[in-house]
């Protein structure tokens, strides 16, 4: 087979399997099933991937690629300030769950829940992920106060791992009441009430 | 049997069965795992329980009951505010984790994870406990706006959601990062931050 046409066929089982195990979860999920959904014969998987282990790895990352796109999107947004892109990067997941009709919820969250404890080689990708999520936002946050935005007592790396928390358990609630208020809250409190709070605080100060 | 016996075996399968779960998820476990770990044999598991999925409601059930005991205890706490009871419930948590060296996570986290989108039973039930929950707290802070503690512009009911969801969010990433840091950024940002915030507008104002 050609090498070009072995990295699509990759990219096809990793985006069909990605689907499957977004809504049903890893372990429940069988690579028989995968293979089936994308046409693939079921012997090839060992050609593309090393293991169902490896193919969960390698699932996180195609899921971290998405979510690092959509950041790389926000952060792109010109004549926009910094807390409003975080807002843009969030707002664009809801509008993409509000679609999805609130199913699925965070594969990387997911993920977290799912593997954190049972395979030390999942843990470590995952923190990564978390890792550099949470540095991210932290640095959009750093550019929010020079732009008066985020008190100056805020620790913006702390801020920007307990943002991304709240946000997943939002998504939790948002999976469990079928309804996107709880991200809505999410927003609500966060960009109205603890940065706006935040800066009355530092104006007063 | 007798039907105390059958009550006490039954009660046994059930706390077994959540240990299991909540290390290794719900569709990841067998009901021959956990009958051999509650030395039960197999037959007799269908005397207990309808199916797996009833036994996994019962199991939401045993979950919640163990966190609405500890809000009990919280609530009964004397010369203490509304908001340090608040505070206690997490700390109560925080203290457990830390024994469990960051394993397991919130059992009812988990089960909306992994069961909110597969089984409409399982999600009405955790719907259910969320929303008592949620109550709950909200009580607990409409008294802490009496004591002066939460601003009187704050939707408790939403705070609630808010902060329980940030708790949740917390807890998994403490799975990831195997740190209980993001319990304690929690318990910062939360009581710290936001309603010293709160207060502090509100005082102003």
């Amino acid at each position: 087979m050609p090498k070009e046409q072995n990295k699509e066929t990759k990219k096809m089982i990793l985006a069909v399997g990605a689907e499957i195990v977004h809504n049903k979860g890893f372990n429940n999920t069988g690579i028989q099933e995968v293979l089936k959904e994308a046409g693939v014969p079921k012997g090839s998987f060992y050609f593309y991937f090393q293991s169902k282990n490896d193919f969960g790895l390698q699932l996180i990352d195609f899921y971290s690629q998405f979510i690092y796109a959509k950041l790389d999107e926000a952060e792109a947004l010109s004549d926009v300030s910094a807390l409003d892109k975080i807002q843009r990067f969030f707002a664009e997941f809801l509008t993409l769950f509000e679609k999805n009709k609130c199913k699925g919820g965070c594969p990387i969250g997911n993920m977290a829940q799912e593997m954190g404890d049972l395979s030390e080689e999942f843990r470590e990708r995952l923190q990564t992920v978390y890792i550099c999520l949470q540095s991210r936002i932290a640095r959009l946050l750093d550019q929010a106060r020079e732009e008066g935005h985020v008190g100056i007592d805020i620790d913006t790396r702390e801020m920007a791992g307990f943002m991304l928390n709240a946000w997943q358990g939002a998504i939790l609630q948002m999976k469990v009441l079928k309804s996107i208020s709880p991200l809505q809250s999410f927003e609500r409190i966060v960009f109205d009430t603890v940065f706006c709070a935040q800066t009355k605080e530092h104006a007063d100060g």
